[in-house]
């Protein structure tokens, strides 16, 4: 299966009025469609690659398992003749977790509404509380050694330009607490990068890691921190702005969140600073 | 009720080294919970303001109401002691399309699946064409005044500037022909902003609007080409880079997109540049 992030597309390149048909790089997106046990669960607009991550980091998020135990198998569906099959990744479950993840899928799915557009399930201060009963807050307070963190988004694009850049890619990028890359990953949708990247960790079997930093390329909402919590990261830096349910979320589960890291400036929007430098 | 759009929070401003602690303007993010006739439908995360707007424009662009005469009523709850119902709208259905809009909505419930991450419902090549049978393709191809086009992004800055800036917030406005503002909002999620545009086109019964024009601040997803489609957009123009889909959707729908419009360069990815300029 050829895996297309990226696609070179013929496009007219308007310059003063002048225009010339040319190559232009385009970040792909496609729906990728999760199934469990065959049944659909959701689709996700995501660019393809690192699907069997995204998939694990997204049931993941969603509390639908726990642990990559959980899975018996997870594949892209090879049967039948759809020519969108590698838009379709199948999960079977452990044979000792079926029947109980099974019942959480059945309850889950009486409690949804009909049309879910963002993938946070319930209502203002509700969600952070209902967050914090399945996601405890960190014992302590982040400490955050933001000359560490200074150094990540320069980290970030580095490993970025591994993978190709049509500036149409959001990047996410785990690192510990010395500031080592573990894993970098990039889509369209920057909550899936961040899937990506915690459905790598399951795969590694590395979760949790103490210490460690999300570093994300664009703004912070709160399903950004949702995610971190979830996957027991402490710490988020990002290029640009939070939501404010992004700080509500990081102060309230003693999460550290910086934002406009860029140079040798940061707001440190949650957590405390350390003190010895 | 007081709308807080923006949030000043005090925050550490970390620089060379040296923290202090500053005011920062943060972009609220709230979820709003949407009802139809008490019944719950969906929960969004968006920034509070213009939501009666937001609402009718997301069940425009779900295909759940096709005009604003489908609506009886619209508004805040306004009962009961919870301190969240400023995040809660409750639609009432016109007596005379109560009983085919509830049809409706029971048959999406039935085809939905549990979770939904991204506001895309179906699979592929099959998106396009099921969009296709409730949105046609537009009669002609979508012709371009590259010229005006330019003008779009700085017309859209200036009336955001009218709103607050904080560096979080997208924006989208609706511009006609001639390149007048129809209308301009914001939001943290860029889908909300476009379906707070329609919303406002909608409830001033002004849709369609021939040779319209949507400028949005940011890339264009699948999603935004959907949503401009529903609304019988044919231009879509953004000051940063389309998704492969979404090329795709404005090719197939005879749709004008353009990206990277910045100064005197357009990236025309769909559509025909006007001959006489």
């Amino acid at each position: 299966m050829v895996v297309e992030r990226i696609r070179d597309l013929d496009v007219l390149k308007v310059k003063s009025g002048a225009a010339e048909m040319a190559k232009d790089r385009i970040a792909c997106e496609e729906p990728l469609e999760i199934r469990i046990e065959q049944e659909p669960l959701a689709v996700i607009m995501r660019t393809p690659g690192d699907d069997i991550e995204l998939t694990l980091g997204f049931l993941y998020a969603e509390e639908i398992i726990r642990h990559s135990d959980d899975v018996g198998t997870i594949a892209h569906c090879k049967s039948g003749t759809d020519p969108n099959l590698e838009n379709v990744v199948n999960v079977t479950l452990a044979p000792d977790r079926k029947g109980s993840i099974e019942a959480k899928l059945a309850q889950k799915k009486a409690a949804r509404s009909t049309v879910t557009s963002s993938s946070c399930g319930v209502c203002g201060k509700l969600t952070i509380e209902s967050l914090q009963a399945s996601a405890l807050p960190f014992a302590e307070a982040a400490v955050i050694d933001t000359q560490l963190i200074s150094r990540l988004p320069g980290a970030l694009r580095d490993a970025q330009q591994v993978f190709e850049q049509t500036g149409g890619l959001h990047g996410a990028a785990l690192f510990d607490r010395t500031g080592t890359l573990l894993v970098v990953r990039e889509d369209v949708g920057r909550h899936n990068a961040v899937d990506k990247c915690v459905g790598a960790m399951l795969m590694r079997e590395a979760l949790p890691v103490a210490g460690a930093i999300l570093m994300v390329s664009g703004r912070t909402s709160f399903e950004i921190l949702q995610k971190a919590l979830m996957a027991r990261v402490q710490t988020v830096a990002a290029v640009s702005a939070p939501s404010s349910l992004a700080v509500e979320l990081a102060r309230a589960s003693n999460m550290g969140l910086c934002g406009f890291v860029r140079g040798e400036k940061i707001n440190v929007y949650a957590g405390e600073i350390a003190t010895t430098r």
